[in-house]
């Protein structure tokens, strides 16, 4: 069997953490088993790398802090190809020149085009555990580029894609993807399966397990993923195409506490207005989510919307330089706001779910101020403070018996 | 002009001293020349790497090992890039892929076969700054090399050479060559040139400015080198062909304190017995200097020579293993011993240099233990004690007025 294996930067903080993998790496290998190992930046050094960059130019260029960010799973992969050669293991790292990862231009926030196989076939058909960098790539100038954040989930799934893997295991420091946040749910339990869609569904609403994109690439070409801990020997989470749909109506409750809402006061009430809004917005790609528009006094409309916390900035400013062309009255801006969603592929198929859901938040009293929802999501904007007791409620309604 | 610039590590150990390295690139390039600098990793990274990667597995393989140092430059070359960026100047940082700086396949010892110019001459030519990492190479595998230590003065001479550069300055923390040891002999003074033959011999004897192999490059592509400090604007050492032989007998003193007087006693005294010794020890590499043979006891011989510290370990053990064979009767090693050595391309013309010298130590009261000459230099082992006197004397006789 041919598994790639991915570990992140808390995986392989230190060296008791390299040698633990080691163990986990070398198990698989002793079994007969080609692995390809993926490797994240050693704990916090990609943050410290871009604090000693910004130390020196608060604007360098994204080039440069690429080419600087590379080092760290560089040295990551050199480290655990000793660590298994220490076992007396034959081990061989590779980096993104090596490898020859290809990606599109954009630095910082590249995609992959296109991975060679054939250096890591080599090396594996020569009896070698292959130790790869994630997060990173190599453009079409021959310069170096990363991925952006949770880079290494999506090197995993394109290399497994790429090699035809049989599996591809995402190792993290939780046991798998749970049916709501643990800490804030203390009955939350750990999802044995759950589809690609839902998976996505979660993933954006900030379940924070897998990355959005490594999700997305891994339906596109059918790989099947296990989610599981580093640090147990737990089972973990497989993502897969098809769950047993019969089965739960919901598979998770999601809380994204990042959430701004930018409401627009009297906005004219003509054709083309709205449309103009959210042009602008996506023209400069701000992604806005849970939209409501209601009738406002006058012959005027409010438009709201939220953001994420992070282009919530870009957006107000956006907002404010057009705020005449598009007839704006008043800008608002609130941000003691949370999303709550519920998602399951069940739902498609099932009717009802909102009005449960929104039983379950009228029984606890916690006012739902916006609606929003997809084929297999519901999400309520709800007050931030209402957060602990939503979520409880929700998940005791559709998750516990 | 077209000009190499190589910093060493202490060059840009920190944030201020990048930024001061980049004023100083930033002044020949307002100047109207091309660029190219050649940077160390940063300080006591080297070091640094090197410790996290024994303590994971003091056998680590080579090959990772220079995966995992290579880090330590591109660090370097990214912030300098950053920092030029910085004051408004286009920068591109560029490692051994990048550039293609082709090498042996020997990891950590790699030597240079070819350096393609393609990328730096088309950067050069749409107005950049080039950085280049020192120290590292590519070789037939695709696999990272390193040169060993001194390998970032290599790479800015081997470019220099590949690129047809009109100047390669080697930038240090001390203002150039001098004509002994500044902290042992207060009135040493620095070179204002001096020959790529005179530079070896003192490179090799440890005066620790110029690392011998970039010396050697440098002669056969007939690279003018210029010593001089990235800390102060003093003019430096220029290192080249031919210097005004007419001039000064000797150009240098040096010491090199890090000798071992390897002594064989009772060897038998017939043919070819020198001959195996000193061929096993030439067959792993270790380099042996100073040989002095003489007639022992019997019909016996005992033979002497100094190795380098770093060598001595492995010396010893081979001759303990071959002690039999080579019908060694006794196997000595002694430390506290030094190498002084006077170095100048005028002797080869002049008679008398070595009793000048030797009447100088004997005015002193200095032993000399061994004695060993080449073309342009005289070489004399001594006790360690005596070094400072010795050295002074010296000096004083060939040096000072």
């Amino acid at each position: 069997m041919l598994i790639v294996k991915k570990f992140g930067g808390s995986s392989v903080a230190n060296k008791e953490r390299i040698e633990n993998v080691a163990r986990r790496v070398a198990e698989d290998y002793k079994n007969g088993n080609k692995v390809v190992v993926v490797l994240s930046a050693m704990g916090d050094t990609t943050d410290e790398l871009l604090e000693k960059a910004y130390e020196i130019n608060p604007d360098a260029p994204k080039r440069e802090i690429d080419m600087l960010l590379a080092c760290g799973e560089q040295t990551s992969v050199a480290l655990m190809a000793m660590a298994l050669s220490k076992m007396g293991l034959p081990a061989i790292s590779l980096n993104a020149f090596q490898v020859a990862m290809h990606t599109t231009s954009k630095y910082g926030n590249a995609r992959f085009k296109r991975i060679d196989s054939e250096r890591i076939t080599n090396e594996l058909e020569s009896g070698k555990i292959v130790i790869v960098t994630g997060f990173q790539g190599v453009n079409k100038y021959d310069d170096i580029t990363t991925l952006g954040r949770g880079g290494s989930d999506t090197t995993a799934v394109a290399l497994a894609a790429a090699l035809r893997a049989d599996a591809c295991e995402i190792y993290t420091d939780v046991e798998g993807v749970y049916t709501a946040d643990p800490r804030m749910v203390d009955k939350a339990h750990k999802m044995k399966e759950i589809s690609y869609d839902e998976m996505l569904e979660l993933a954006t609403l900030g379940a924070k397990v897998l990355h959005n994109r490594s999700v997305e690439l891994a339906k596109k070409y059918g790989v099947q993923l296990v989610v599981r801990s580093s640090l147990t020997e737990a089972e973990g989470t497989i993502v897969k195409e098809v769950t047993k749909v019969e089965g739960m109506l919901v598979s998770g409750v999601a809380v994204d506490k990042e959430a701004v809402r930018i409401a627009l006061v009297g906005v004219e009430n003509k054709p083309g207005i709205a449309f103009k809004i959210f042009d602008l917005l996506a023209k400069h790609n701000v992604n806005v989510d849970v939209i409501l528009q209601s009738i406002g006094r006058d012959d005027t409309k409010d438009i709201s919307f939220t953001v994420d916390q992070t282009q919530a900035k870009e957006a107000m400013a956006l907002l404010r330089e057009n705020q005449e062309r598009l007839t704006i009255q008043k800008i608002e801006e609130e941000v003691n706001v949370a999303k709550l969603s519920v998602v399951g592929a069940g739902m498609q198929t099932h009717a009802g779910v909102a009005a449960k859901m929104f039983e379950a938040l009228y029984d606890v009293g916690v006012n739902i101020r916006m609606i929003a929802t997809s084929e297999i999501r519901i999400t309520v904007l709800i007050d931030l403070e209402d957060v602990q007791v939503a979520t409880k409620a929700v998940h005791a309604k559709f998750l516990e018996d």
